[in-house]
């Protein structure tokens, strides 16, 4: 059965303009873990507030999570020909319709947010300028700048850290203000560092899956190698690899104790990351 | 001697992190005529309201077009090398710090909204609305994915003028709505049409440049015939587009005359446009 959320999904696509771009969208939407807007929806629960109040945000986060995979998929870029589980978009449809596809998912982010009818003016603008700055060149942009610029032999931790920490902490770090921003909270500094954190074992725990799964398990094109990226493995060894991770999951897990939510509902959730 | 507006963008881009994508944004928005933000100046005076006034949405404007040259210009897209005057910034820079910086400029156009200390929260979402609505599916990318699949055998005039008013007049659309929000006016059908007609005829004047003028006057490469691309000119003569014009700066001065705000310096600007 679908969960509300699909459902609310399925509902934004079924009222958008019916052209060949939001069939791209839909299809480029589906597959998705969604697991950037369960983080949200753990946190909230947390706050006990209806997970619901965050479809909106949520819905403008994972648009921008996949205009993001969609560009990155291009040719130009990592050359992914496979992506959630089936050809990538500019395999399915055609290039020109990927790249103008990204473009309106990255738009219509910012529109789904300036219409919802459920935040007020200062929320909108609060979560509009966490969307811009950590997808932007404060995070996700600016990752993905140094990815494309890294390879092997540049690699070292500390820029290891800091492409993981934009391009893949970038977005989880706006999941954590979002709850933040909603609840009227104003500890910025530790939901960015919440939103760090989780980034770090997402993504550690990513280039580990790239080495022991199969494409056909991941449900993408596992190009970093391929493409002479530089990842975790390009420093550590599986086991020192996995250590890493294992300590990263026991700071978090202390971190969230210090959390003003009830952090139970964000902690099952990383327990099905860690064992996906 | 640079105006304030170009200082103000100068004083932006200083502001931006050090980076290779900063070059890049500082590369394409050289040179730009800045034909929608003078629009929004344009009204703001005639509203007896300061142009800086307009500033920071002015800024977001041009960066929304700036990456939608950038993207437009990409080889999956219309393949051009050539650009406000110098070579096309995947031609300058490569083609993944092309779409990346367009990337950019896009997501960055938001980030200038929600962090102006010139508007209320309230205004800031009305001015994201227009940017998300009319620079999205309801305008310029809409106007892309028809134009991207038109070609001379089956253009008319409802589709032509659906390509214009979608591609080019998305944005002055949005030129006109700004200082509208920013004035606290409420006659958006008004404004609406006010971008509306002035879009038409900056892209007729644009098709009937393309003809007339040489690629170094016009500071672009004219691909539109080459890329078999529909234009004014599939369907009219030189002579008849000329004519068109013509009666379209009829009917805007006569429409001007029933703004609520002085139309003289609008007036003015569309006299340069005229004459350019």
């Amino acid at each position: 059965m679908m969960n509300n959320f699909e459902l609310y999904i399925e509902n934004y696509l079924n009222n958008q303009r019916d052209c060949l771009i939001t069939d791209a969208m839909r299809y480029a939407l589906e597959g998705g873990k969604r697991f950037r807007p369960r983080v949200i929806f753990s946190i909230l629960k947390g706050m006990n507030i209806d997970e619901a109040i965050g479809y909106d945000a949520a819905l403008a986060l994972e648009l921008i999570q996949t205009y993001s995979l969609i560009h990155d998929d291009l040719p130009a870029m990592d050359n992914d020909d496979f992506r959630r589980g089936k050809p990538s978009l500019h395999k399915a449809f055609k290039e020109d319709i990927a790249i103008l596809t990204g473009d309106q998912l990255l738009t219509n982010a910012f529109r789904v947010i300036s219409e919802s009818k459920v935040y007020n003016s200062d929320t909108k603008v609060n979560i509009i300028n966490a969307l811009s700055k950590y997808a932007g060149i404060d995070g996700m942009i600016y990752g993905q700048l140094l990815d494309v610029s890294s390879n092997p032999d540049s690699i070292n931790p500390d820029l290891l850290f800091e492409i993981q920490d934009n391009k893949t902490g970038g977005l989880f770090k706006i999941a954590s203000l979002i709850p933040m921003y909603i609840n009227n909270d104003n500890n910025e500094d530790y939901y960015v560092k919440l939103g760090s954190l989780i980034g770090q074992i997402f993504q550690n725990q990513d280039d580990l899956f790239d080495l022991i799964k199969s494409k056909e398990e991941m449900g993408k094109d596992l190009s970093d190698l391929d493409n002479n990226k530089a990842t975790a493995l390009t420093l550590y060894s599986l086991e020192e690899l996995k250590n890493i991770i294992d300590e990263e999951f026991k700071y978090l897990d202390e971190y969230l104790n210090n959390s003003s939510f009830n952090p139970v509902y964000l902690k099952e959730l990383l327990i099905k990351l860690k064992e996906r």
